[in-house]
C-alpha cells in the first residue's frame, strides 16, 4: 500500500484520460462540506498539515504505475502517461483551528487537471476524518466549561491511525492529554492514565493493588474504584494515599454507574478522609452530552476522560464533504444535478468579527500567504473557553470570488499554504491552531455553541458570487436545452 | 509510531507494575462484545488475521521502551522490566467470518499477565473496529439479494487505514469489488469505478467526455449519467455505447435524485436504445436501508456501490466491546461493579445447527487448532444469500467454559490459532472467511436478518459456567462485606 495507490480507481482512470486528451490546463477543486450534521452549530477545519505532506511527496512510482495497470488489467506501457507524475499544484486552504461554516471551502487545489484529480480521495478521506472528529471533540470542552477533558478513545477509533488522529486533534481542541502513548510522542502531548480494572482483579483485595501499584510508580496516583463496590474502592483508595502521602495530583476514577452520584460520594468520602486535593476523574461511555449533564447537575467531577463516542463521532462519523470542479482552464464549472449543486469559481471565505487580526491578515487575490497575526500558543492550559464572551463582536462570513476585495476589516480565511507542490510555510504547530479556535470561539454567537439543538450560523454569499453562479447555470441550462432538442429530434 | 507504543498509557504502568511484583502467571483475557447494537441481528467477525500479526510482531524494542520511559517522565533504566517483551502467549479465537453473538468471546488470550495486559488497546481496536464494519457490510449484501454490492468508502472512512479495513472485510462479507487500489492491490480484489462529475464538467458536453473516456479505456465502460439532466445523460451515454459496440459489462451510473425512479427512466431508456445489457448502478448515499427499498420497490438497479454509511457504520460506529480479564493464576475472576458484570473463566462457544462441520471440528479441551472443514472458497460471485435457507436446521449457540465437553454434534467456535506466540496454521485466506460466513447465515433464524428491527438469537450459557460466575461473585461479596466492616469499624 502506498500512499499513491491508496485512491479510488476512478481518479487513475480519468487522469490516465486527461493526460491522453491533452487535458492539462489548471483545474481548481474545492473540498467543503455541503452540510452540517444536525447536532453540530461549527465545524473545526483540521486535516490540512497530513493533506500537505501528502502532496508535498506525492510522486507516482513505477511500482504505484504497475499497480493500476494490475488493477485494471492493462499492459503497463498503458500506463506511462502517469508514471513520474508528482504534485506541482497551488493549495490555498483554512488553517487547521478555525471555525468553518456550512459551503465554506476547507482547502482549494489549482492544479494541471490530472494532478489536481488523483489527488481527490486521499485529500477528502484526511479532511473529513479529522474535521469530522475535531469538531466533535471540541463540544466535550465547551461541555466540561473549563474543567479538564482527556482522550481515551484509541481502543474504539476505526484503526490505529484514527487513534492517532482522534488524540491529535483532541489537543488541538484544546484536551489535556491522552491515553495513547504513540500518540503523545510524536505530538509532544501529555500522557494520562494508570490502570484497569483488570490491575484491581489480579490482586487479593483493592488495597492489595493500589498499594502495589504506589510501589512501582512514584509520582501522582490515580486509583480506579469501581471494580466492586465503588464507595467501598473510595474508602480502600483514601486509606492507602492517606498513608503514603503521595502529593498534589492524585485521583480516584469512576468508569460505571451513577456517575453524578458516585462522585459526590466519592467527593464526600475523600473530603471526609481529609484528602479535598484528590480528585475525582469521570470516564466509561462519555461525551459532550453526558458532560453537559454532570457539570450541570453539580456533580463534583474534576477531570472527564472521553473515548468511544468522541473518537467515532458516534453521532455523526460523516460530514457531508465534497471535492468539486469549480474551475478547468480559466472557465468556472459547476454540477447542476438534482439537489447536489455546486457553485463555480474560486473561492475566498472572508470573516468578519472573529480572531485577533480585525483588519490584519487579509490576504488579497494572490497574496503572500504568510500567516495572519493570530497570535502564538496559548500553552497547554484550560482553554477553550465555553460560551461566547460577553461583550465580543459576532463571527460574521461572506463566501466570496477569491479575488474579490475584503470587505472592511474582514479576514480572508483560506491562505495559500502551497506553491507549485511546495509549502509555502513550515508545517504549523497545534499550539497555533489551538489559539486559532479560542478566538473563533469567542466570536460566536451562543446559539451556535449549545450543546443540544445548536444553531450554525448561515455564511452569506457575495453578489458576484451569485450573480456568476446564476451566470453558470443559465449557460448548462442551454446546453440541456440544446441536448433536449436533439433527443427530441432523434426519437422523431 | 509504533505498533508497540501504540497502546494506552495505563498498559504500561500496569505492565510495570506486574513485573516488579512478580506477577507473570498466566493471565487469560477474553475479548467480546457485551451487547449488539440495536439494528443488529448477529456480528460478523473480522480482525483477527491483523491480530495475530500483530501479536506474533509484538516485541518491546529499546525505543520502544525510551518512549515510555519518556511520556512518564522517568529515567530510561525504569523501564528496563519490559524492555525486550515479547508476546508468548496462547490465542484462541473465532475465525474471521463466523456469525457471532452478544456475550460470546471473539478473542482469548492466555499469556503470562504483563504480555497479556499489553497487547489489550491494539487487539480491541482492530477487532472491534472491523466487526463493526463487517457487520454493517453484510447488511448491504443481504438487502441486495444476490445483486453485487461494491465498495466506495475511501473518502470517508476513518483514515486511509480504516479505508483499507473497510475493502477488506467488504470482500470477506461479500462485496463484488471495491474503488480502492491500493486495498485490490494488497488483497487482490477487482478493482471498480470509471469517471466522477468533475471528468464530465471538463469536456463541452456529456457526449464529449464519454468518447473521450472510450478513447483511453477499452474495456467494459460505465458512464456517470447525472451530472447535468439524468434522462439526457443516459440518452448520451446509450448513443455513444451503441455506436462503439464495446461488448458487454457496460453500464450507466446514477449517483443523484430519486434512484429508483430514475433508474426506471434509464433502464427503459436503454432498452428503447436496444441496449438491454447495459446495466445501471446506483451509488450515493446508499445503505442496506436504501438498498432494501429499492429492492422492494423493483428498482431496476443491477449494481449497488456503498460507501459513506456502511464504510463508517454510521448507524452504530462501534461495538460495545471489552477486554476482561477471566482468569489469572489458574483462578477465574471477574468485575461485578454497577451494571458491568463479566463472567470468569476461559470459554468456548458451542455451535449447533450451523457450518458444515456437523460433528466435525470440534475442538476438544486443548485440542489440534485445525480449520474446520467448512469449505473452500465460493469465488466472488452473488454471494452470502438472502434469507435462511428454507429447511436447514437453527443456529444455536452455548457459552460454556474451555474444558466442557461439546453437546452432540456441536462446534466449538474458538480454535486456537496461536501458541507460544505463533500461529498454530498459516493466514487464512478472505475466501474462507466468506464460505464460513455464508453457512452461518445458513442457519440464522428469519428475525435476526431482518434488515430493519433484527432481533438477535441469545447464546445460553452452560450450568457449568453459570455455577462458577455465582461462585466467584458470592466470593466477592464476601470480600466486599468484609471490607464494608472494616470501613464501619474504621469509621466509628
Amino acid at each position: 500500500m502506498s500512499d499513491v495507490t491508496t485512491t479510488d480507481l476512478y481518479e487513475v482512470t480519468m487522469a490516465l484520460s486527461y493526460r491522453r486528451e491533452g487535458m492539462e490546463a489548471p483545474a481548481t477543486f474545492s473540498l467543503f462540506a455541503r452540510a452540517l450534521p444536525p447536532e453540530r452549530g461549527f465545524l473545526v477545519s483540521a486535516g490540512l498539515e497530513a493533506a500537505l505532506d501528502y502532496l508535498a511527496d506525492f510522486h507516482v512510482t513505477p511500482s504505484d504505475a504497475a499497480d493500476f495497470a494490475a488493477v485494471l488489467g492493462r499492459p503497463p506501457g498503458d500506463l506511462e502517461p502517469l508514471a513520474g507524475l508528482r504534485f506541482r499544484g497551488e493549495v490555498r486552504a483554512v488553517p487547521e483551528g478555525r471555525v468553518v461554516l456550512a459551503g465554506e471551502p476547507l482547502l482549494e487545489v489549482t492544479a494541471p487537471l490530472p494532478q489536481a484529480q488523483l489527488v481527490e480521495s486521499y485529500l477528502l478521506n484526511l479532511v473529513n476524518h479529522q474535521t469530522t472528529i475535531a469538531s466533535k471533540s471540541v463540544r466535550s470542552v465547551m461541555a466540561a466549561r473549563g474543567r479538564p477533558v482527556v482522550d481515551f478513545s484509541l481502543r474504539r477509533t476505526h484503526g490505529l491511525e484514527a487513534g492517532m488522529q482522534a488524540a491529535r486533534v483532541g489537543a488541538l481542541v484544546g484536551f489535556a492529554g491522552t491515553s495513547n502513548v504513540a500518540a503523545a510522542t510524536r505530538w509532544g502531548l501529555p500522557a494520562v492514565g494508570t490502570m484497569a480494572h483488570s490491575y484491581v482483579e489480579a490482586f487479593p483485595d483493592e488495597e492489595a493493588a493500589f498499594r502495589a501499584f504506589a510501589r512501582t510508580h512514584p509520582g501522582p496516583l490515580t486509583f480506579l474504584v469501581d471494580t466492586y463496590d465503588t464507595p467501598l474502592g473510595v474508602v480502600a483508595a483514601a486509606r492507602v494515599l492517606k498513608e503514603i502521602r503521595r502529593g498534589p495530583g492524585c485521583a480516584v476514577r469512576l468508569d460505571s454507574g451513577h456517575l453524578g452520584a458516585l462522585a459526590a460520594r466519592a467527593r464526600a468520602l475523600l473530603d471526609e478522609a481529609g484528602l479535598p486535593d484528590v480528585a475525582v476523574v469521570a470516564s466509561g461511555g462519555l461525551d459532550e452530552y453526558a458532560i453537559d449533564e454532570l457539570v450541570r447537575s453539580g456533580a463534583p467531577v474534576d477531570v472527564f476522560a472521553v473515548g468511544t463516542r468522541v473518537g467515532t463521532s458516534a453521532d455523526a462519523p460523516y460530514l457531508d464533504s465534497a471535492y468539486k470542479l469549480v474551475e478547468y482552464g480559466g472557465a468556472p464549472v459547476m454540477k447542476l444535478s438534482t439537489s447536489k449543486i455546486t457553485s463555480p469559481g474560486r473561492k475566498q471565505v472572508f470573516r468578519s468579527g472573529a480572531g485577533a487580526g480585525a483588519g490584519a491578515g487579509v490576504e488579497p487575490g494572490a497574496g503572500t500567504g504568510t500567516e495572519a497575526g493570530t497570535g502564538a500558543g496559548t500553552g497547554g492550559g484550560g482553554g477553550t473557553g465555553a460560551g461566547a464572551g460577553a461583550a465580543s463582536p459576532t463571527l460574521s462570513d461572506l463566501i466570496a470570488l477569491w479575488d474579490e476585495p475584503p470587505p472592511p476589516g474582514a479576514e480572508g480565511l483560506l491562505r495559500t499554504v502551497m506553491r507549485d507542490g511546495r509549502r509555502t510555510d513550515p508545517p504549523d504547530g497545534l499550539a497555533d491552531a489551538r489559539a486559532r479556535l479560542e478566538a473563533d470561539l469567542a466570536a460566536l454567537p451562543e446559539p451556535a455553541l449549545r450543546i443540544r439543538a445548536p444553531e450554525p450560523p448561515a455564511a452569506a454569499t457575495s453578489p458576484r458570487l451569485i450573480a456568476l453562479t446564476g451566470e453558470v447555470r443559465r449557460r448548462i441550462e442551454a446546453g440541456i436545452a440544446r441536448a433536449a432538442d436533439a433527443a427530441r429530434r432523434e426519437r422523431s
